[in-house]
């Protein structure tokens, strides 16, 4: 028996990401495909502009999208890949009305009683969701994972809070797909580097405290770091590339850093890769081409971890819409179902 | 009456900038063009394959090829396009025969009593040509260039020093022309990032402090700084993008910045671009398809000047293979002729 | 005294092009730049996404948008770079209102008492300008030049009409550039090909037809010709490169080609190129970044010319948004001036 | 009990591709790997430039290189990813030793007891290696498919013949991967198409030929069919893209056609693709990164089917590396197998 699943906003990049992985998922059916207004009512599979492969799967083709409201939606679980601006009304209602709405939105990420979870970094995080339920008397919750840029990071950081973790710098290489569809024009990026992603150094430098933080029981207390980031968009399909600077309160050597990277232990769950930090030796990588799908798009692999003055420096790659969209929603509902939260 | 320059070298993607930037060139004329051995005795029109644009220029396309050697080329200045393998044993040679050598190879560049030179940023450091002449006893001399990548950063940190500049890091997005010809295979660049580029972070990490150092009449007394790289490379043509982190002994503001770098004054030199660095105020700027030419390829651009927890960041990008090579060259010539040196 | 123009849709990439070949045109001053209403009354400089070069021209900076109404306009000439649904309304009002009107849009290109004009190719069509006016009875009148595609195609055929052509497939590989902006989603194109272009195969087809055919006094009498195009788009910023296979009703050679194509008349116009068709003979030319700014961008260049069973193959690429599109209505002007009809 | 295997130029491009494919196969096993002198003794993992995945498939990673002679191999099937010149001596020599050869090479295509064969195309020329064997006194022999793109093409082709298929113009829009490893330079290619590929237009115009040729008992009797091609380099990963123009002796409809195509009959082999021949009905597709891996990579794309003036034109597309070079010997080799040739 598979728990039944929809997908919000299904049309766009991310929403078809879902769909593909949700294909064949050993726990999870899909159930319903929520859409705008307009395409309520029309069949998924002649409606979709599908970009993530070639044909878009049979499970979903003919499947009648239904409006973006609890009523019209049949599922244990909804999966949120809305615009923020969207989300920010349809998530509420769904978790009102009794859903769990795993979102890869922004727009409660930050919100203080929203869980932001990546699970092999802070899984206990999911405890906020009683408090969530108490305040605002929902039956069913919101649990959100963190932007793109940051879950690649912050996968990094968290086997280095142990050594001393204080400052963190990190320019990014982003990935075209990041930016949705029609997302960034041909004429703006081909032969270019565009050195600027609205929004986003904001939240790579919020995110990771929150994720890195201490639930006390009430909120979360955030992690005592300082980030900085400069976010760069790169003429790539898929796969953000970030170089890092970490800096510690004590000494810290490679091995050190080789050692909590390869320690940081995978999870019991279908979409676990089996590595959760792949630490490659060459000189010139990780490389969002022959990288990204390292573990099937849920590995971040890692390498030139090189010391310097004042600490660390290290390359981290991951895909971008699988470990860094929809994977990571689903690996966060994995997880609620393990714990029986579902 | 115009100098008579060489080229050594001038077969390759420096070599063929260096070619394009001397046509025309008010005070320089193009009178040998030194290859290998096997390219002597043919003729430059047939035997480049030229890709800096449609066409070899006139003044060139007939031009028997000469031996890298003092006595095949008839020149007051030689320009070397040289991979430093190869410059290590021509460029003395040059030099001992009574030819100036303006080198951009890198082989030189670290040896104490060789000029490593930006013109804008430590014109002074020409003074050490006295000194190299006299521990040689040469007739000529070699100064040289800096590293692409260095460049544009240099010309960034000089105005910043008196801001009390006290440590960098800088993450670097560079173009593939800065590897020459044929250089990056496609199949390794195309939809990819690569986060190496060898040797290229120990030049930009050692290079600034010479440049910003202080000749004390005898050597050049390396600047108190530190530089932190990490060096990618990304499928772009042309311009080389850098993220820098910059941290001060003091407060410094977003205005402080912007007033050091727009302070920092063109020479009145041939190649010399009206502004060195041009400050950009639009979020997304500078990119190296829109920018690589202000100043025709001589301007470094600034932009997403931001104060962050430790100091202030900001995004450069200059043109790598004029302002970041060739340019370079011909600008300390230029400089070296005003001064009377030649 | 020059004359007087206006850009009709000024901000778009045709627009910006428009603009940026009339800065310092010896007989043109930009004196009025035309947007849609929402623009009207704003700064050139401030509202323009200008991406053609780093910076909007300094004569345009200031100059604040009019509204598309030839009563808004202060002009002899007004260039139109709209879309063809917008060009469908506005051009006639303003040939009606007395404007000479030389336009880019594809929306009158076939129509019976409108000229479609490429200055090399068939000047002697600018007589239809009387029938239209007689007709319509306006004071200003339409002038139209090809679509991109076909205007590179036509140069070529011209010279080969006289050695008996009688057929044409071409394959075009075309630039983004010709998309205008926001153009081609970066996601769709990265890493691929797009085998298809709307409507534009029916352009090619046909309009080399009216191009080529003769002027009998009241209308065009198209050439007796059949042309079948296959159009891709490709990952290149600028540049349209196209293979042609040419029949002719005798036996033609190779030499006979390149002797036609190389006496293609320039005319003396300022936007003339000195060669109209540049003959390359290295084995792997003409290539869109190499050679699409010969010419200032005016040039057709051609290589490749082969013999196969049925005729003549060859390769023409051409720079799609100068001589394929701005560049064309500038040059249709100019020819407009100097035959007295302006 | 699988067969054993070897690949020869086991290191290159088309090698790689061999030995991903040969992963788990379920009737070949990789025995041995064989390379050029220096590599003898090598341990693959650490040698191979890997670049068509993450990772060097487990089998191999260990496995010591062999010498490229029939004494140091050890195998039932030998497939060559051979350089032409190096073909040229190494293929007859195996052939010699009793070897099957399954060559991907171009050395042996066109002559005259060597069948140059596509399974679903033309199965019946394996017969001619009874002619080989008899006219060399070979104990085994070679086998080769063809050229990359010719194999796209006339498994288009194939079909075609029935309907009376006299002429066939293509322009191919051509991979890098094609060009193996390194290739063509990223500065050659990035922003840009390459309208020439050495040896290119001569193969797809013959080698179609021989394979919809008749074998007569003795040798292959051509078709009577007359080929023109244009081939281009475009910034493509994988994947080439082919605009074909076909005539008939009759009137053929698009109907026709799409019947055709849709009827051409997979075989019962593991690497055969359930779809010879996908037709898709978008108005833009096929597309090299959407379509390339259909079928496992063995499945060519073909769309728009439309008629002109003379006959029919349509697009096909197909994985230039699995279909067009590896998985192509791959295949051949398994109907030898089903045929008990081996």
């Amino acid at each position: 028996m598979k728990f039944k699943v929809a997908v919000l906003g299904a049309t766009g990049m991310v929403g078809q990401k879902f769909v593909q992985l949700l294909e064949n998922h050993p726990w999870f059916e899909i159930s319903s495909l929520a859409a705008s207004e307009r395409r309520v009512g029309k069949i998924y599979g002649e409606e979709v502009n599908w970009i993530v492969s070639a044909n878009v799967p049979d499970c979903v083709r003919d499947m009648e999208m239904v409006a973006m409201d609890p009523k019209s939606v049949d599922a244990d679980i909804v999966f949120s890949a809305l615009p923020s601006s969207v989300a920010k009304e349809v998530e509420p209602k769904f978790a009102e009305a009794g859903f769990v709405v795993a979102s890869n939105a922004s727009t409660y990420r930050m919100v203080e009683d929203v869980p932001l979870v990546v699970p092999e970094v802070n899984p206990e995080h999911l405890e906020l969701v009683e408090v969530q339920k108490r305040n605002r008397g929902w039956d069913g919750f919101i649990v959100t994972n963190p932007n793109c840029t940051t879950i690649m990071l912050v996968i990094t950081l968290k086997p280095l809070v142990e050594l001393g973790l204080r400052s963190v710098r990190v320019a990014s290489m982003q990935a075209l797909s990041g930016a949705g569809y029609p997302g960034v024009p041909s004429m703006a990026i081909m032969d270019n580097v565009i050195p600027y992603i609205s929004g986003e150094e904001e939240k790579v430098e919020e995110e990771p405290l929150k994720l890195l933080g201490k639930f006390d029981g009430n909120r979360i207390v955030p992690a005592e770091l300082k980030v900085s980031a400069s976010c760069h968009r790169v003429p790539v399909t898929d796969g953000h590339t970030e170089a890092v600077w970490a800096e510690f309160d004590r000494n810290v050597e490679v091995e050190d850093v080789v050692n909590a990277f390869t320690g940081l232990k995978s999870l019991d769950l279908p979409t676990s890769p089996e590595k959760v930090i792949v630490v490659r030796n060459e000189v010139d990588r990780p490389q969002p081409r022959l990288d990204r799908d390292e573990g099937k798009g849920m590995s971040v692999v890692v390498g030139r971890i090189r010391k310097d003055e004042w600490g660390i420096k290290y390359i981290v790659m991951g895909h971008n819409t699988v470990r860094g969209a929809a994977g990571a929603s689903i690996l966060n509902a994995e997880l609620m179902v393990k714990k029986g939260m579902i």
